[in-house]
This record gives structure tokens, sequence and C-alpha cells, in this order.
């Protein structure tokens, strides 16, 4: 018999489903497993010496400081050191426009505790990133999908769904999870005038927009927002809230992302973490900080870039040498995740299964549709595994593939 | 104008007010203002040399590891701690039974996600825990007071509320913040009966649990609803839901506190948990594991027992010797707090206004109450200042209070 808690579920639980990924990731953990399947970072990029110091360094300089409570915003120089960085990046943002987030997570999580009442409804990319899904799933959001080529948003079917009323545009638009695409410079403008033009704000997440390996930075669409509209100079008002991360460029398990809004979302924002976590944690901020200043974080993401880039082209090229014709993937020019594109017969989930006894995994992408398409579609990563580990993997998946082809 | 981001706030958040006990820290925290507003654990109890070399431990030894994603459900290492911790007082739970937890906070917004529906009734004590309030005002909780008096909940004032239909019993049974007073064990048994004859299950939160000064420990209610009901003896199935943290017994900053519940109930938490930040600090869980083990944590905590001891006696002093008759105040056994009661007429916001152009700052009660009452009551923390500041502090506000008095 259930337990009396367990009679009292709200009904929000019914829409909580454990994450495909990390269930997966349970299965997939045995160490002879190539999984394809995380979205892990590689630890061997992690700047471990760094941290030593930098831990060392904040318990003798700021000892008690360091264990104590702190404010809800976030350690001061961290934010100025995020606003610092936005600004080089075009955007006029100072510290009170920025909130500290336990990970990018969190910053979802805040994101539809302030602005998604039930039934809202939020446009998303088809794929779309299913730790959004997850997060406003608990305050009951719907969904609308517009549609998406190599390209990212297609203006046209963002336009078409833009009638349904949404409450906000999410867009993924560097690398995106779980596709890789890119949202193209074109497209950005016209998704800000879109977006303009109904009056319906933007939540921009860049979690991978530093680790780049081919073709030229893209200005963010906080930032070409920001240029579009007149503005007094003095403080961001911009209709784009932007959101990034500490986890793909210094360390995941340290959960530190930000959030940059106009002050007065910020305030609502702090006001909700209050009631959620109080503060993120004060050392891992002030570690974090030792560990970024000093411009490191800007060279240190040089290195994450040229053992991803490896890792990437060795993934596209045993796709290429080992795949059987019919699957299409997408070539990323940044982040972490690649995608396939199986016969519209073929259920990827088929395909899972065989893998996982062949020791390579993946996720089947139907998880990140909010239509129930997408069965014969599959994301996979490539920035955990070796390059000697994908190329096997890629052998190894390619044979499993193959048994299901026509 | 508002941006569109901020014409868009969901209807959840006019019920976020800044919490006021947060926003007066921030006038409070000008160095020469003595300050028993705040609810901080004295930095000087902070076990600095044990976390530095945890830290370093953590680094040198996990490496890599330490800085990677992590379960959701967290460091296995840390919940087998806190499984036998809990075994020790009498409670049959395992590390499948807990959830670690950004802070005891994250657990109560986590509560409020997996069973709080719009217009849900929690009956909670009069006066009651803020940052409780506030986590569940996000959930659009609404709130039954039951009476309480110097041993906590008057059970027939929780007997007759029952029957407005609860979702779930709110208890803070040892030291309660902000009144201080303890549920005493007649009480214990008694509010488990009633929620046992209604079905209707407990939220026990217990932060200070260990911080008592005088007196013996009283059983939990975990414990004495596992005694009370016949199980199978092999898996934790009562109803009542534990939490603590270790935020006032080795450091806030590092934000970790932990849910005990059923494990279909620890199931749905992590899946809340999931969207909500994913997991907590990796490297904040292995840091304290390192630092509370081997027995370190119960040989602190008599540390910070024999400190604490030593101010809340100062404070009971000091108020005896200068505050004005009419003025009363509890006597805590433990925890943080104690609560002063002014007559009925004299309103404590008015107090604080002169008390802070005095340097000295409290909390006035009334926003630890669900139905506006509370008006004449004041909340006191004896953990943070010294004894001499104590005295020095209770002195002012004495004065403060006194110009008051009929």
């Amino acid at each position: 018999m259930d337990t009396l808690w367990a009679q009292r579920f709200a009904q929000r639980t019914q829409r909580m489903k454990s994450s495909a990924v990390r269930e997966l990731l349970k299965l997939t953990e045995l160490p002879d497993v190539i999984s394809f399947a995380g979205g892990l970072p590689a630890p061997e990029t992690f700047p471990l010496e760094r941290f030593t110091e930098a831990s060392s360094k904040v318990m003798t300089e700021f000892g008690a400081r360091a264990l104590q409570y702190s404010t809800t915003e976030g350690y001061r120089p961290l934010r100025e050191l995020i606003a610092a960085h936005a600004s080089r990046y075009g955007i006029q943002v100072e510290a009170d426009n920025i909130l500290i987030t336990s990970g990018s997570q969190q910053a979802l999580d805040l994101i539809g505790k302030v602005f998604v009442n039930p039934g809202d409804h939020i446009l998303v990319e088809s794929p779309t990133y299913l730790g959004a899904l997850q997060a406003w799933n608990a305050y009951q959001a719907e969904y609308i999908a517009a549609d998406t080529d190599d390209d990212g948003y297609i203006i046209e079917s963002v336009d078409a769904k833009m009638r349904t009323g949404p409450k906000f545009i999410y867009a993924l638009p560097n690398f995106q999870n779980p596709s890789g695409v890119t949202l193209s410079l074109d497209r950005r403008r016209q998704l800000i005038e879109v977006a303009d033009h109904y009056g319906v704000p933007i939540l921009e997440d860049d979690p991978y927009g530093q680790l780049r390996y081919e073709g030229d930075h893209l200005p963010a669409l906080v930032t070409l927002d920001s240029q579009f509209r007149p503005t007094n100079g003095a403080q961001y008002s911009g209709n784009v809230i932007y959101l990034s991360t500490f986890s793909k460029t210094l360390s995941p398990g340290v959960q530190l992302g930000w959030i940059v809004a106009p002050v007065e979302v910020i305030k609502k924002l702090v006001q909700a973490k209050q009631g959620t976590d109080l503060h993120t944690s004060t050392v891992s901020q002030m570690v974090a900080y030792e560990v970024a200043a000093g411009g490191f974080l800007d060279q240190h993401v040089k290195l994450i870039r040229a053992i991803y880039r490896e890792r990437r082209d060795t993934m596209l090229a045993s796709l290429k040498a080992h795949f059987p014709p019919g699957v299409t993937w997408t070539r990323p020019q940044g982040g972490l995740f690649l995608w396939l594109k199986f016969p519209a017969d073929l259920n990827a989930a088929d395909v899972l299964k065989v893998a996982i006894e062949q020791k390579v995994a993946f996720v089947p992408g139907e998880s990140f549709f909010v239509d129930g398409s997408g069965r014969n579609t599959a994301r996979l990563n490539f920035s955990n595994a070796s390059p000697d580990q994908i190329e096997e993997g890629i052998a190894r998946l390619a044979r499993c593939v193959s048994q299901f082809m026509p």
C-alpha cells in the first residue's frame, strides 16, 4: 500500500518523468560501454590544479566568510566578472543585471517559477532541450514547436506559431542541444524582428557559445536585440533574457550558472531564488571566481576547443567511413552534440536495445520533441569519449544500425 | 515602461515577497550595528582547518570526479553517513531513503513542488518558519495556523484544525524558528496520534535538533512514528518526512541539507530535483563527507553547544537585567532563537525603527504569522553575536523598548 505521503502527490508530478537521458546514463555507466548518451564534458579538460589552488586560496584568504550564508544575488566579484565578460561581447550590463544560479538548470527552473502560469504556451525549437521541458513541466507549461533546419529556427514557422500567443520564445542559438545546429546571423536578426513585432520576449540559452571549433563567432540574440532597439544606454532593458554556465568551460560539478536580465526581472528572480535555495554555495562561487579570474577562462576555453574539435572531427569521419547510406547527420560548428536521422520507419529505441548489447550507447531523439515525433532520430555526444573510443564506438554503432536498414 | 519580460510575471509571483528578514539583513550589515536579526551561525565555530584539509583531500584523491556531473540523489557515501546517523537515533533508514538537497530551503521547495496543488491547505505552527512560507507561496499554498504555547503545538488546536483537511502538518519540534520552543514528548506522541487518526502526514523540519544546551534529547517525530506503527522492519514506510541540514553544524555556506522519506517519495523528489538543479554540487558533497566522517560531526557539535549555550545564557540574563516589566520571552533549550512578547498594543516594527538608530536590530514577529497577528512579537538570534555584544545589544534594545512602555 502506498504511504500517506505517496497518496498526496500534486497534480503536476504526473508530468514529472524521470529523465530518459539520466535513466539511460545508469545503464551505460558500465566501464566497457562506449557512451555517446550523456552530455558530460571530458574530465581531462577540468583545470584541476587551478581548482586546487583556488580552493586553498579561498580558505586561507576568506576563511569563515566562505563558509557563511551569503546574498541570494550571488558573490559580487563573480557577478562583476560575468558582466565584464558580457560587455566585451557587446551587451552593456552591470553586476545588477546578473543573478548567479545553482547551475543552468536552476536558471530554467526560476524562469518557470517566475513566468509560467499553468497552461501558458512556450514556443520551442523542434527538437528542443529536454532539461528545459523538465523544468517547465513542473509549472504545467504547454509547448508550441516551430520547425528547424540546419540553420536553426525556420522563421516562417516561428511567425506562423506566434499567432497562438506564446509567453516567450525559447532559443538555443549556438550548437543546440540536441541537434548541434546553429541559428544563422540572418535568422537571428529575423527572430528578433518577429519577436518584436508580436511583442513576445526571448529566452536565450547559451551553455556552449564559447565552444566554437570553426567559423566566426555570431553575436548573441541579447546583443543583437540591444543594438536593434534604442536604449538610454544606461541600463539593460531589452527583451532577451540570456542564460549561461561554467559547466562546459570550467566544471559541471561546481553547479554554477547565471541569468542576464533587466534589473526589475532580476529582482523578481531573486525573490524566487530566496524561496528555492536561499543562495548558491558561497565557497563554490568564490572558488569559481578565483579559477576564472585573470583571463584564465578565455585561455582555458582554447584548450577545450582543441580537444573537442578533434573529437567532433573523429566522429564525423567515423560516421562517414562506417555508416550505411540512408542515415544523415548534422555537422556542428561547436558544442557537444550531433544529431542522426535514420530512415522514417526506423525506431531509434530499437537500435538502442541492440547497441547496448554491443556496448555502445546514445540517446533516442524522441524525448527532445514535444509532439511525439522524432522516433527515427538520435543524439550523439562527442565530448566525453576519447578519439579512439569514438572510432570504435561509431564502428560498433554502424553495425547495429545496418541490421535495421532495408 | 516595463520591459516585455516584466509585463509577463506569473500570477504566483504576486505572492513572492522579498523576505523581511533578508531585506533587514541589508540594513543591519553596517559594522557597528549589533544584529540579533539574522539567523547566522557564529563564524568562529566553522571548522575551517578541517574544511581546508578536506578540500585538498577531495581534489587530490577524487580529482576530476569531484568536478564532474553526479547523480541527482546525491553522493552515496554522504547518504550512507546520514542514514547511519539517523539509525543511531532509532529510525531504520538506508541510503535509498535519503535525498541530498542544496540546503534545507531546497528541501522545502521540492516538498512544495511534489505535494502542493494551488489552494492546498498546510497546517502550520503559529508562529511558523518564514522560509517554509516563502517556499510554498510559490506553489500557491494556503495555510491553517494551530495555536502553540511553551510546549509547542497545542494538540486540541491541531485537532480542531484537522477538520479543514490539510495536505500535511508542518512541524519544527526542536527549538523552533522563530519561537525557540520545543514540542514536549507527550505532545509529540499526541501529534502523531492525531495525524494518524485523520490520515494526514507530517513534515518534520529539524535543523537544530543536535544543538541542545540543557535537558534530555527528545525522540524525533519520525522515530516515534516508526515505533508507533507496525512495519515489516525492512524499509522505512512511515508517515513522517524528516528534513535536516549541515548549515547549523558544519557550515551554511556549503548549502547542504537532506530529506528522509519512503523510497517511493524519494523517487518523486528526485524527479523534481532533476528539473530543479540536476544535482547538488559534487565537490561540496564530497568535502562535507570528508569533514563529517570519522565521528567529527558529533564531536564538533559539542563545541558549538558550549559556545551557543553561553550566548543563550548571556541573552537570558541580560533580558532579565535590563528589560522592563510587561515584556516576556521564551527560554529555549537549544537552537538559535528566542522570542519576545511586548504588551498587546505595542508594535515591534515601531521599536525596530528606533532600535536601528541605536545600532541594534532584531526581526519583528509579524512575518512569522500567517494570519496578520503577532505585531507585538519579535525574534532574537543569540548565535551570531559575542557574549559582550549580546550584553551591550540587549541593554540598548531595553532602552528602546522602554520608550514605548506605558
